[in-house]
């Protein structure tokens, strides 16, 4: 397609939207994205970088000087996609692009953004929004308004501060338009918003805007001064990446693949899971090398252990998930911690009970010997009970600890309760057919 | 709390937001909950069982009669909302609940979106919108819209229509406001929209709206008709449910269950797919008890059963999920069948070189007999290899026979390769002791 035809592919381009043209990017090298880029003007240009992979964009950038970075994105970028892309460059790369912005305020926009955490809603929030102040009339805020909207690309609500900028209550520009143009704002506006504090995390900021259907949600500092607002892009993103993350851990991948990937990224995203797996194995080999005697003795025990080894692995993959669920849903459990704790070893020893009673019943009528069908059940009993247990504590210790608790879903639960398993299964068998 | 204190349960009520006041709900019995929906005035009422949890909402309306529940709800909800309500009724409730509805037009509406398959555009997309006729000039435009706008929450976006309803384009409320009364509609709008048509699968609309982050997105019919449009929190509902789906299926649990819930559903979410795990235990050890006499000779033989186990498991549901999310993110895929198919053959050739060559080594220290090392590396390696590509391929058949590929994540594809493991290990372990 690209022989040098600049003319041809500049018309191409034109009639794409700029998030399929980043789409297409991928599949390009980087000379190709560049000679793509050259011919982008900068209001496409920069929503495609914004639209990129994040991986990509960090090396396209890598390989451009500072003022091109700036003149040809940066300038034409709302404050938190630029506050974004200054935030992917090295420290030296930054200093130099901030330096190179025109526009003291939006470079002094920027500095403030890089200020927050990434993850709180000073992170994700831009710093364009439109406010008015509460003493004007309809007449005068339409007016600003009007001045205002050429940087904000969509309205959604207009913000009401006082004057120390204190936010006060929103406005529908609905509202505004069908009002008359003399009255004052102080009598138009709602005073009752919903809000974020700059240091609010990302995912509480999610929950709220969706439990209130809320299209943008104002930020405010720690005395109520309105300092950005944050869209529903952006909380969608948040949304995306959370059930992402906990979806690659239970499966044990870790990074974010997709069989598109080329072949080097997908093995080194299953690799580590995979070593753990392969340890915890090495692990149970041995606990059952120190049975090696009633192995030997009694051949039948070992057509159980996959059965055991599979039972433990899914019930603690269960109740891992519906914990590590539970703790990102956010939710304030009404429950007492006693409560729930008796609530989840009923659920465990319900759960134990019926498929120690079910293998117990095809053991009785296909196992000649009614030792093992005393062991395999007495043992699976205690293996669900445990590997459940276990599933459900192990992520709410590692929450307690700050630590993510989707860690101990998939691979790890797996790993764990098949060591565990082997241990309780071989543990009673050796007392039921006296091997100790 | 509730000793028939109407007048400070009411005065409580008033403070709240209709989505609190759902999350309260929730815990409240059946007849507290009619109480508390008694008290509130209707668009409260209404907005409180749009919230609330899809089975207590289904549950309430039974017990309610048709009269209460369109004066105190359908009345005051979007098309939209009120065709989900409905929608959750028997059939002759829902006789009774359309005849009840005073406004024919609502009636109508409600009508029509039944109509729709509800995963498609048409199943969730409101009536309520603003439209415009494109030969209207801006001044009857804002009169226009202001009684529109009455009906419309959020006005997001104006769309512009010629004199068949047909679609033409969009214009921004924020542009009408900033253009002189006179001009002609025709020459503002921007003709250049992202549009669906009614039987667009949900997850496309969803793909749509994120991709080119727009905060609406107007349905049309097969001729281009307007019929409706969707907005950006019918889009998180779907991401959400999208993903909570997916992980469900990978963690084995049938059912949208949290940990606050009671022990009953919790018991019979996990039900399901623990018993084909206890089915695929049997089947191992049916698998194992053929080769009873190699495991009677042979006990190490026994030690590297979990090892085996937890790779083959582990493996297959790491492809299955690459491969499910894949699909799902609905990508079209550059690469031919044939590429693919040889780049997940690589993968699953690397990744199974390298656990079986550090097994070998770990087991060449180990343990004295050599055929034992040579037996669990080659078994290991087959194992992997056909596991990966198990994983990968079961999810492809079941979304070519439009079957949910997410079905193939988790215990299913961990049972499965349970036992293929099984089958290829005691296989290849009689091979080497030639215990055939």
């Amino acid at each position: 397609i690209e022989e040098d035809n600049q003319q041809g592919v500049a018309e191409l381009l034109e009639d794409l939207h700029p998030a399929d043209i980043a789409e297409m990017m991928e599949d390009l090298t980087m000379e190709e994205a560049k000679f793509i880029y050259r011919l982008l003007d900068g209001e496409t240009a920069s929503d495609v970088l914004v639209e990129m992979d994040e991986a990509d964009r960090r090396r396209l950038l890598r390989e451009l000087p500072s003022e091109i970075i700036v003149s040809k994105f940066i300038d034409f970028m709302d404050s938190d996609d630029a506050a974004d892309v200054v935030a992917d460059l090295d420290e030296d790369q930054q200093r130099e692009v901030l330096n190179e912005i025109g526009d003291i305020e939006q470079a002094g926009d920027i500095v403030d953004l890089l200020e927050y955490d990434e993850d709180s809603a000073g992170g994700i929030m831009a710093k364009e929004l439109v406010k008015v102040n509460e003493n004007w009339n309809v007449a005068t805020c339409l007016k600003e308004i009007s001045k205002q909207a050429e940087e904000v690309d969509e309205i959604f609500y207009i913000y009401v501060t006082d004057d120390d900028d204190k936010l006060k209550g929103v406005l529908s520009l609905k509202k505004l338009i069908l009002s008359n143009t003399n009255t004052k704002i102080a009598n138009l506006y709602n005073p009752e918003i919903k809000k974020v504090i700059t240091d609010t995390r990302q995912e509480e900021v999610a929950e709220i805007m969706d439990k209130y259907d809320l299209v943008a949600i104002p930020v405010v500092d720690d005395i109520g001064r309105l300092k950005g607002r944050i869209t529903w892009d952006d909380v969608i993103d948040i949304v995306r990446e959370e059930a992402e993350r906990d979806y690659q851990m239970v499966s044990g991948i870790t990074g974010d693949v997709e069989s598109s990937d080329k072949v080097w990224p997908l093995i080194r995203a299953r690799f580590p899971w995979l070593m753990v797996g392969l340890l915890g194995g090495i692990v149970s080999a041995t606990i059952l090398k120190t049975h090696g005697d009633s192995l030997s003795k009694v051949t039948q025990l070992a057509f159980f252990i996959p059965l055991i080894a599979a039972m433990a692995g899914n019930v603690g993959v269960q109740s891992s998930s519906i914990i590590v669920k539970t703790i990102a849903s956010g939710v304030k459990d009404m429950e007492t911690p006693t409560r729930k704790l008796l609530k989840d070893i009923s659920v465990a020893f319900l759960t134990a009970t019926a498929f120690s009673v079910l293998i117990f019943i095809y053991n009785f009528f296909t196992a000649g010997d009614l030792r093992l069908t005393y062991a395999v059940s007495i043992s699976l009993f205690i293996v669900i009970l445990f590997a459940s247990l276990f599933g459900t504590i192990i992520p709410l210790v590692l929450h307690k600890f700050k630590i993510d608790p989707a860690l101990a879903t998939g691979p790890f639960i797996t790993t764990m309760n098949d060591i565990l398993g082997m241990f309780i299964y071989l543990g009673v068998a050796s007392l039921f057919f006296n091997l100790g």
